[in-house]
């Protein structure tokens, strides 16, 4: 680390910016040191290991706090506001500064209230789904309304609450973008899944249909890893009741699960977990703990995700190159064609009513819900005792289905009772900037299908490299996207890969 | 936590008491996050993983140091000298203070020196053991002993340095009662190893000579944990190439490693393990991240390890209880009795020279070498070049062998290349307090060994759950021996013990 940290070329900068950047390696590094207790915590950990757990996790976290907004952080970032930097350390300091002005603006009292309540209403939550009972929920929703806009409030009482609490996660992309992209997924998804339900194509749904022992899927997902190249001298796979990655770049694990019934979804799975490590593992080793070898926001994260599962993983040329491995494990399915098992993959479950079974289409709308939904209870336009009906008829409306109880409605998703409001939108913006990046790619690699069929990845991981994960957080998300791609970030690509992926499939 | 935290009543303790606690806490707790990220590292992690993750550790580590040197720690260890404390209140200070002055007295400076030193000696210790080279290891135990002497005198320039080092392990036991158990073993176990090389006892060794299968003996541990009573969901047993324990009392696991040649091996590391974790689980609650929750020092932490493995585990009664078990799983096996087991599971190797190998008895003589070398060592009373020759030579004295190389001598084990002197005593004192502890367990508790046989282990883990485990580090060292057994520390148990079961083996 010692040689990896000298490349910073600290020498020449002024004294503040390398005061600053030690204070910002330690407390990033207390921060990735908490990820592998959480990661262990999902993964390894025995039941009884809970109470020490959460108290490790929320000393780390309030020694972090205190690292963060100490008023040194403050002081420096004053100092470094006269001084001349090169770009890239400018874009450090503005990421810091970012980071620094949020944590110091909320009182700690607050983010402990909204902590404890975060952990009341999960068990209130996890009762009323089990009992379909919204109103045992509706208190506690209620009380992180009103706690996330007071936090809101801390942070900038000038402005729309709801978008403050979305720069939690998108903190450079606008709300007006992102309302334009999730109104334009709905214009053209809504019209699209109508025209999916009438029409009278057959897909070979039923290829992939019976039982598949989870060891057996355990080996077709380390056959899946091993094509796509993920290297397992920096990560691990392993299983959790929800799949997610973990990591930084020099160790980036990824997790999944096995339904014995769909072994489609371990893979897609899978898959997807892999994206978000390769752009982990792709981050630049020397600025580790540093916003230059950090992560930008959710949307690219799930970008990179969604460009692996969906424009890799769901393509023919794919499973041209996977369908082999797949029947040598499960020589039960040796009559499936590549396209048998390109239609399974794609699949539209027009009459589905839970997100994480949605595909890639219908998935947007069950975001637009959400998304209306919270936008409209933080902004006040809606009482928490009317989202059950309002949930309602948005899915009557944009999906054509209505759900019979607020367990498979409403109370479906884990996200509100953490408080987490402004985090649905970033899963659609993903796909739709995954669509983007991955038609620029396409102009760009001469023949990418064919490579992909024959296992070969490296223009693509190359372009993903040098577009997306070697920037970290050096650019602002539109402008992440318009160096890579020559445009700003809009719905644009993904429109057009939809409607030409789809009309295929559906001859709609 | 909260409500376990509340069981210290600190209402009524001093304000200062208080505020030292919430300060320990703090830094312990910061303490056993580190744990789980060492834990990962030799468990979980890929090996890519180092750079971060040596990262991770050293910043805890100073995180940690500047909590516990802080000028307020020691200004409240002052504040609490006038006060009435009670018993348990007086023995969390003093053992806060004694963690604060050894801190506080050692420049950070050459702390990190001797980290860094570590780091090449490791690398250096690696390859003069793979090349059979002492003169490249030499100069690096050299610079250890330099630095560790200086180390000592900033702690306490008037005292007998090895002393001083010894006690970063066993803060609370004299160097003279340390030395009086050592000679007593090396008088007691010279002769008995020569009477037993002489002897023309024929033990049942070959017994389970054979090939056994990883997956299998994985499985004879988790019998094995099972009838001890290990519990899942506070631990966990995975495979490391060092077996070892690590955890807290909410969640403590264990490691082991399989020798497909030697399937005792692993039954009697994965017994040992328990042992410790056994501690480590039986430790108050409530007083987590305390003193008063964390165990007394490793003489006491070894004596619970070898209390299970030697007293339980090496035991007829025992192997009436497990052999039943352990043929199911190896039919091969099956004509084994319980007296061919017990056989094989103590038969002595007096020619054998390495010291992880070694049995109940030779054991202790491989300590008594390296406690007097490095005794001598860090006194100034031999010089690094001399270690081979002085190694050899106390085999030759005390075990009647003689290494033909240093790679089977003075290079074997790791603990020098760390500059740990003072550790290995620490190995045989734990040995000689489980005898001594298990002896008084015999008195008390009715045909224990009838209940060992029956798998009752009720009355045997109350017995050290009152006697040891709940008291955390409340008492020093010898009050806890005493108050357990009526005596004082000492190595008369030991020798009753090895007399008695030895004899009888081996007729001698």
């Amino acid at each position: 680390m010692a040689t990896e940290a000298a490349a910073d070329d600290v020498s020449d900068a002024p004294e503040a910016y390398d005061a600053l950047l030690d204070r910002v390696r330690r407390w990033n590094t207390v921060g990735s040191a908490a990820g592998v207790l959480g990661w262990d915590q999902q993964v390894m950990m025995p039941e009884g290991g809970t109470p020490a757990r959460s108290k490790q996790l929320s000393t780390l976290s309030s020694i972090n706090h205190d690292m963060i907004t100490d008023d040194e952080t403050g002081e420096l970032l004053d100092e470094l506001e006269d001084e001349e930097l090169t770009d890239e350390r400018a874009a450090v300091v503005r990421e810091v500064r970012r980071e620094y002005e949020r944590a110091d603006a909320v009182p700690v009292d607050l983010v402990e209230e909204i902590s404890e309540t975060s952990s009341e209403a999960l068990q209130a939550w996890e009762r009323a789904r089990a009992d379909d009972d919204f109103e045992r929920f509706a208190p506690h929703l209620e009380k992180h309304v009103e706690l996330k806009r007071q936090y809101a409030e801390h942070i900038d009482p000038d402005r729309d609450p709801y978008e403050v609490l979305f720069e939690e996660f998108e903190p450079c992309l606008s709300m007006e973008r992102t309302e334009s992209i999730l109104d334009e997924l709905r214009e053209t998804l809504v019209p699209m899944i109508d025209a999916i339900r009438e029409s009278d194509a057959t897909l070979a749904v039923d290829t992939f249909e019976g039982q598949f022992p989870a060891g057996d899927q355990e080996a077709v997902a380390r056959d899946a890893l091993d094509l796509v190249g993920y290297d397992f001298d920096r990560g691990r796979l392993d299983v959790s009741s929800h799949p997610f990655t973990s990591g930084n770049q020099f160790d980036c694990r990824i997790t999944t699960r096995f339904d014995e019934s769909d072994p489609l979804g371990a893979v897609g799975s899978t898959i997807h977990e892999y994206g978000h490590a390769q752009y982990t593992l792709g981050l630049p080793r020397e600025h580790w703990a540093t916003p230059l070898g950090d992560s930008r926001d959710l949307s690219v994260h799930e970008s990179q995700s969604r460009l692996w599962e969906n424009h890799v993983g769901r393509s023919r040329a794919f499973w041209e190159l996977f369908l082999p491995a797949f029947t040598e494990r499960f020589p039960e399915t040796d009559d499936a064609t590549v396209e048998d098992a390109y239609e399974a993959f794609n699949q539209v479950h027009e009459d589905n009513l839970i997100r994480v079974e949605a595909d890639e289409l219908t998935y947007h709308l069950h975001i637009v819900v959400r998304f209306e939904i919270e936008r409209d209870l933080v902004r006040g336009d809606l009482d928490v005792a009317d989202v059950p009906e309002a949930w309602n008829d948005k899915y009557e409306e944009y999906l054509g289905i209505r759900p019979d109880t607020d367990g498979d409605g409403c109370l479906q998703d884990i996200h509100w009772s953490h408080g987490n409001f402004g985090y649905f939108p970033t899963y659609s913006l993903g796909s739709v900037m995954a669509a983007q990046l991955f038609a620029a790619a396409e102009r760009e690699i001469d023949d990418l299908d064919a490579k992909i069929a024959a296992g070969d990845f490296e223009d693509l991981q190359g372009w993903l490299g040098e577009n997306v994960h070697r920037h970290g957080s050096r650019y602002e998300t539109n402008e992440l996207v318009k160096r890579a791609t020559g445009e700003d970030f809009s719905a644009d690509a993904f429109t057009d890969y939809v409607e030409e992926k789809y009309g295929e499939l559906y001859g709609i």
